[in-house]
């Protein structure tokens, strides 16, 4: 590694209220001369507009903008050859910086090592750049603070596993978790609301979107429809406080 | 509820470096008539000293001191008795400060609701009085901070599990999940590094004591003496990015 490099900073920048930023992170974003983040074509990401106040108007804005792919299935080798390829030029652009001696702050909605899309540069950079990594507020803690009781207390085990596992998969967590956080609930709202139904679980879930941003909506799971839901929705099971 | 009462606010001060304290935790503690925390006899505990600089100083404080009971195993009903009433009169001084309209700040290391101690103030005032959670950084996302690669990604699953749990419930744990974090290692650690060695685990694990805080020490699980570790030290085995 060249000891004039700069550092790679994955920012964490919490869940969508931007008043959930840390201390820590507003410091270091406020002095980065390059800030870089992923996003779609025609917007800036929701990383962005969370840290919007707290970007120097002196930084080089660095928009990591996600190719079109909306004609390949994403299972599809293509896409994925086509997203690799997307990734690892976007590692790119962010090493030339690092090269020249720039640090570069890395947006990431929640926090990088959770679920983050900063893994992407981190696990391509780590080695050849300096990295660091501030924590953020996950989506799921700023979920839980909405409910009526402790996500976790006590001996409680949580069990956190993405919506999009198979079925038998989800069984299993389900049944073994004390507390449970189901991520990335999407198109398959109304497959894990039906698994919940079978292990009498319903009673206990809660359904999270845009967990402490401008459109949150919490509420029990036995009140919401059962269909689509937006990609990034959460169904929490909060534990009941076991005790070994 | 009275509509004059104060609103009890459970606000998390992060994993232990104070600029992982959010702006709405700062905020709020800024502006608040009481400040209420957990610490020991002699000490005024760690919550309060990672918010410290934050305390007004015209704010009343409201120490719950711990009672002494080296006398009692932990696990007896003497302790349990004893315990609980401290934590019923705890949050009967809190109550009488919300009741006559004064807010209280009840401050919690990491996240109110991930293990924290707020929840014995929150169960029983809960429906009582206004209770809002301002969701904090935890100690497991500090931790994996310190890691040279995402705690989970893509379709991992997180299993967090606390180190007191029997041998059986910690292999069930580890053997499903994609990604782990123990918690409260303490006194287990010589068991629990067994079993990961066991399960051909070690390799991947790390140790993690005090995670972003003065003493932090984060280092391959290998490279740990497995004897007795602080209460709150974790062992993190992060995943490997799994695709379904």
């Amino acid at each position: 590694m060249s000891t004039n490099s700069g550092t790679l900073w994955g920012l964490g920048v919490g869940p969508g209220d931007p008043e959930l930023m840390t201390l820590k992170a507003v410091r270091l974003l406020q002095a980065s001369p390059v800030v870089a983040y992923f996003c779609r074509r025609g917007g800036s990401g929701q990383a962005r507009a969370i840290a919007e106040t707290h970007i120097p108007a002196s930084a080089t804005e660095l928009a990591l903008t996600y190719p079109v792919t909306t004609e390949l299935p994403h299972d599809s080798p293509e896409y994925r050859e086509r997203i690799e390829a997307f990734f690892d030029q976007a590692a790119e652009e962010v090493a030339a910086h690092l090269a020249a001696g720039r640090d570069v702050a890395a947006l990431n909605e929640g926090d990088p090592f959770y679920y983050g899309s900063f893994m992407h540069l981190q696990l391509r950079l780590q080695g050849r750049h300096p990295v660091a990594v501030v924590p953020g507020v996950t989506s799921t803690q700023a979920a839980a603070a909405g409910l009526p009781r402790p996500l976790v207390m006590r001996d409680d085990a949580l069990h956190v596993i993405p919506g999009t596992l198979p079925t038998e998969r989800l069984r299993a967590a389900l049944t073994e978790g004390d507390a449970v956080a189901i991520m990335k609930v999407g198109t398959n709202l109304p497959r894990i609301a039906g698994l919940l139904d079978e292990l009498d679980l319903t009673s206990r879930a809660w359904y999270v979107e845009s967990a402490s941003g401008a459109g949150e909506r919490i509420l029990p799971l036995a009140e919401v429809a059962r269909e689509k839901a937006p990609y990034f929705s959460q169904i929490l099971i909060p534990g009941e406080g076991v005790r070994r």
